[in-house]
């Protein structure tokens, strides 16, 4: 037996928010004091380090669950499953819905409830969770998955993982370029396959000296007095931390795997910041003391920003579906999925597509 | 093998809010009138249904993860282990970490990263994550621990739920009378017993006309204009879905057992109104066209209200403590654990104690 991932799907919002769209916005550091350098140039090293050029918006009348709806249709036609044969129907998240204009996050019902209702899903067996894990929700999410099938309490899962952290950012802050909206989706299936489908994973949680790197807080214009909070993050500890654990989680569960360095074909890493994952992928080939394949690692960040646990689900089914240029994996490639975010929280996962 | 609780915890808040309390709020009806009835009256008729005559609010300076820290402690103490040894950490919630005097829900970390800070536990290794689920999301914490044990992924898990309902009430509805502050947790461990632990579980999501039975909304003041939106139910919904399906769901866990009606010992239900417990309980045994046995439901609503994740866990500890008068358990008791909640959601697990 084996777990593998029979349908994929993505949602991409229509709306494309340039880089341009933030010329006019009023950047202030943390003591809220405006930069010396003019917006332009801001903009200019933001993309230069993050590879951002452009990210989507939802549109307003849609919420984080409607767009984890749109992806798990799509992941459902793809595996060509009834829906009412799932199990598990798991929503990684970090936000809840949070309505246009509003600063509350709604998760009353959970989003994977609401995406369940959506799907018209009448059998109660299916169970519908949401899972809070930063960014590498949507990873965790398949590796929840993969317990349930293994201890016998699942067949079929869907994981899905939607945000729309355009509606919780600091206008005022540097950072709120990079984050993006946006859903990915899979499905996960039991099979009889021994060679293919999940191979080991690889999951941690550093709160030590790390639970705040990424935190809720207030937005650098003092002049604002609604206490509104923000998503917010320590980035260069962040950097730092990343590009020390991140190269040793994958090469952890790598080793685990039995495969060798050389067996693997993609690296689909979250997408979080350009430069960040290029350092991650640098140093996990330096552990085994290779240079980074070309092409090894497809990223789309510079159309799509960073939509935390939407990246993964949705560059893997952009490439699958052939949408990303010169990159493409067929089967029997193995590929590692690998995220990092708030907790802070690192997983892995050495597939066999 | 099998799976124990090894240890419990509970945290209750020290401020008692008596039914007193509310007798000068303005109580509308969902269309923003005036009840006919006095104060004095809507509130004798609270209690008479639900049971509770006064509940318990967190002071203003705690959040719900420090409730979940604090029960935590306590269960890692009772259990005696090294905290360090634990593989998993899940905090079941609903709506993160509410500041006081605040609307936003904090999940920037999640709050299982927050209580593994707080326990200052640094292995990496013990993966610490929220689950969204409703008011069965503790109960639902604990299947999750019991697949990764079962999958060979855990051998020691921390399940707990921590809730700070009164932060997201309407002054305005009579319901916001029902919800009530606090946390519950246990450890959850393989051993080697292969007569006492979890012996059977059940779990469901009605998500097809009832996902919106419990929901956000805003208040029954039309005069407010803030938006700000708070925890809502379709009350007469919910107590004829949950007098329908969890006496169904606790038979199908009980018959999974193998387990006969009247080895029960104990039935801890998730505290959510007492009239409503008291029929599912009934209901429950005239499935087995039995009466209910004297004492089989210890309750705790009524100084301590509903505070929904927290309910089951606290109650189990304050029984296993001795706290609750003429309520016992002893080893070899075969008792069930159940819940019904926003999703909706039901689950049930059946353990020998």
């Amino acid at each position: 037996m084996n777990i593998e991932i029979t349908g994929t799907g993505s949602y991409i919002p229509s709306h494309v928010e340039s880089n341009e769209g933030f010329s006019g916005h009023e950047f202030l550091d943390t003591n809220g004091t405006r930069f010396e350098s003019s917006n332009e140039i801001i903009i200019e090293k933001f993309k230069a380090i993050t590879g951002i050029a452009e990210r989507r918006y939802a549109k307003s009348h849609l919420n984080a669950s409607d767009l984890a709806f749109f992806a798990a249709e799509k992941a459902i036609e793809d595996a060509g499953i009834n829906p009412e044969t799932l199990d598990y129907i798991i929503v990684a998240n970090n936000f809840g819905d949070v309505k246009f204009g509003s600063c509350q996050s709604d998760m009353l019902p959970g989003l994977a409830a609401r995406v369940k209702h959506s799907l018209r899903i009448k059998n109660p067996k299916c169970v519908a969770y949401d899972l809070i894990f930063g960014c590498p929700g949507w990873v965790e999410g398949v590796i929840q998955a993969q317990a349930y099938i293994k201890a016998g309490m699942a067949k079929k899962c869907l994981v899905i993982g939607a945000e729309t952290l355009s509606r919780i950012i600091d206008k005022h802050d540097r950072d709120s370029m990079i984050y993006s909206d946006g859903a990915g989706a899979v499905v996960l299936e039991l099979t009889n396959d021994e060679k293919n489908g999940i191979l080991a994973h690889e999951s941690a949680t550093f709160a030590y000296d790390e639970a705040y790197y990424l935190f809720f807080g207030e937005s650098y214009n003092k002049n604002l007095k609604d206490n509104t909070r923000y998503i917010k993050m320590h980035g260069r500890k962040i950097y730092e931390f990343a590009v020390t654990h991140v190269p040793q989680a994958m090469k952890n569960c790598l080793d685990k795997s039995g495969v060798s360095a050389d067996e693997v074909k993609k690296i689909f890493i979250h997408q979080a910041n350009e430069k960040m994952d290029e350092a991650i992928i640098k140093r996990f080939y330096r552990l085994y003391k290779k240079e980074v394949p070309e092409g090894i690692m497809p990223m789309n960040i510079h159309k799509m920003g960073n939509s935390s646990v939407a990246t993964i689900p949705t560059l893997f089914d952009n490439v699958k579906r052939g949408q990303i240029e010169n990159q493409e994996i067929h089967k029997g490639d193995v590929i590692i999925f690998a995220s990092v975010g708030a907790g802070m929280n690192i997983n892995a996962i050495v597939y066999k597509y």
